[in-house]
This record gives structure tokens, C-alpha cells and sequence, in this order.
């Protein structure tokens, strides 16, 4: 199955995520990790559109999600890049380009290490913290935390 | 805001609902109304984007859905021949395509009139049951009260 682009910026519009995590990491020199992720959920009957997608973006990893649903994650930052250079060429439609754009400076500022640094990661987390609608108690605790380590 | 033909498969692809109810009225000859409709649901900060789908099929009413959801409906027979029409044309490329295949069924039949008879309506009901993945007990019952009054 061949996507077009435009398809798949109407089916990302819906269904697309663009979601940044940080968690505690000890073996980091700052103490915590950055995991950005671009990720497609679909019911398992559709999974042939999630490989298609992972065709078309040339990177990523299908499997399985929860229950009856699979999902499409790419988490590697040069993988990202691609994802964030195609969505700047032909833009979201939905407020989802919003975050879309918030999540494209955090890959940018990781890709240049910058989430190695307290200040970078900081900027990092100021930044995640203002996506996505959802309240992230987690989020705001390492905010804290770097805060007070400064 | 201008959508693309194939961008309207891929949100579609992903947020459209090709949906059938079948109700008790007494007014009708059979009995029974047949109510389909295609509808598209979005938070109500994306009311833009249905705004633009209305406008790009030139049919379909955006109102309030609930909560903070806005829905596109689109329910006379004229309009979801266009959509139908639309989707032909331009094939969805998930597993919706099955059940907008079967929906399309019922808007060709209703559009020459067979829901005005027992055996069309049965016809109906029986394609409907075959829709969507949910169980609908309350269309199975018409079917059975049809199958009586044959």
C-alpha cells in the first residue's frame, strides 16, 4: 500500500502523537533521560496502514500496544528529524501542529546535545510541560528538581 | 483553509463515522425510519477543521456534539450519495473502507426508495448488523419484529 503525503498528514491530524517524556536516569550526567516519541496507535485489523506509515517514514518499530492495539513508535532522534522535516513541508491542519511544533524544538535542541546540559533540559522540560493538554504532575516534579539543583 | 482531496481520506481514514440507525416510527409505512449518517467528531478547538470538511463536501450541518466536541453530520440522502460518491473515488485505505462499502449499499437502496418496503428494510437491516464491530441489539430486535410481520 503507497501513502501519499497528504494522506498521511490528514490520518497523523487524527491520529498522531507527538509526545516527550523525561525520567530519571542515574547513569545520565544530568540525572534524567529525554525520550521523545512520534507514535500511531491503531486497532491490530489495521496494522498494515501502521507499516505502511513506517515504510513511508523509512524508520520506526511496529508492535503490539495494548489490547487488540498495535502501534507505530519512532524514537530515534535522526528518525525524528525526518518525521519533524516532513510535517514542517506540509503542515498539520489541527491544532495538533501546535505541540507538533513544540515537540520539533525539543528534537532540534536534543540533536544538539542539549538535553545533556541542566540549563538545556530545563528548557526541555519548560517546553513539554506546555504540550499536550493533559497535567503531568511527573513532568513538573523534575522541573523541581532541576530548579533546586541550580 | 483549503483540504486536499487526500487529506480528507486520511482524517476520514482515521476520525469518520459511516454509521446506521434504524428507529420505531409509526408515521412511516413499515414503521421503521432509517437514519444513516456519516459524521466526523472533533474537539471543539479543531471546529475549523469541520468547518472545512462541511465546505469541502457542500453539505452537513456542524453543531455541539458534547462535552467539548464538536461533530460535522452529514444525514440527507442527496448529500451522502456526494460522500459516498467522494469515497469511491478516492478509496480509504483502513478497514472503514468495508463498512463505508456497506453504508454506501444502504444510501443506493434508500435512494431508490427499497426502505419503504418490508424487504428493503429488512435488506437494510440485515447490512447494517454487518457493520461497525459493536453488538446492536436494539437493530436486531427490528430485524426480528420485520421478520414477524413477513
Amino acid at each position: 500500500m503507497e501513502l501519499s503525503r497528504d494522506w498521511v498528514v490528514g490520518f497523523v491530524d487524527a491520529e498522531g502523537c507527538f509526545h516527550v517524556s523525561v525520567n530519571q536516569c542515574p547513569n545520565m550526567s544530568v540525572g534524567f533521560q529525554v525520550l521523545p516519541e512520534f507514535v500511531v496507535v491503531q486497532h491490530r485489523r489495521d496494522r498494515h496502514v501502521l507499516m505502511a506509515l513506517k515504510r513511508f517514514f523509512g524508520v520506526g518499530i511496529v508492535r503490539r500496544n495494548h489490547d487488540d492495539r498495535d502501534c507505530l513508535r519512532i524514537r530515534n532522534i535522526d528518525g525524528l528529524c525526518k518525521v519533524c522535516d516532513f510535517f514542517m513541508a506540509h503542515p498539520l491542519k489541527t491544532k495538533k501542529n501546535v505541540d507538533f511544533r513544540k515537540f520539533r524544538r525539543i528534537v532540534l535542541l536534543m540533536q544538539r546535545n542539549r538535553h545533556l546540559t541542566r540549563d538545556g533540559l530545563l528548557q526541555i522540560v519548560d517546553i513539554a510541560l506546555s504540550m499536550n493538554t493533559a497535567e503531568r504532575p511527573a513532568l513538573e516534579k523534575v522541573r523541581q528538581e532541576l530548579l533546586q539543583a541550580g
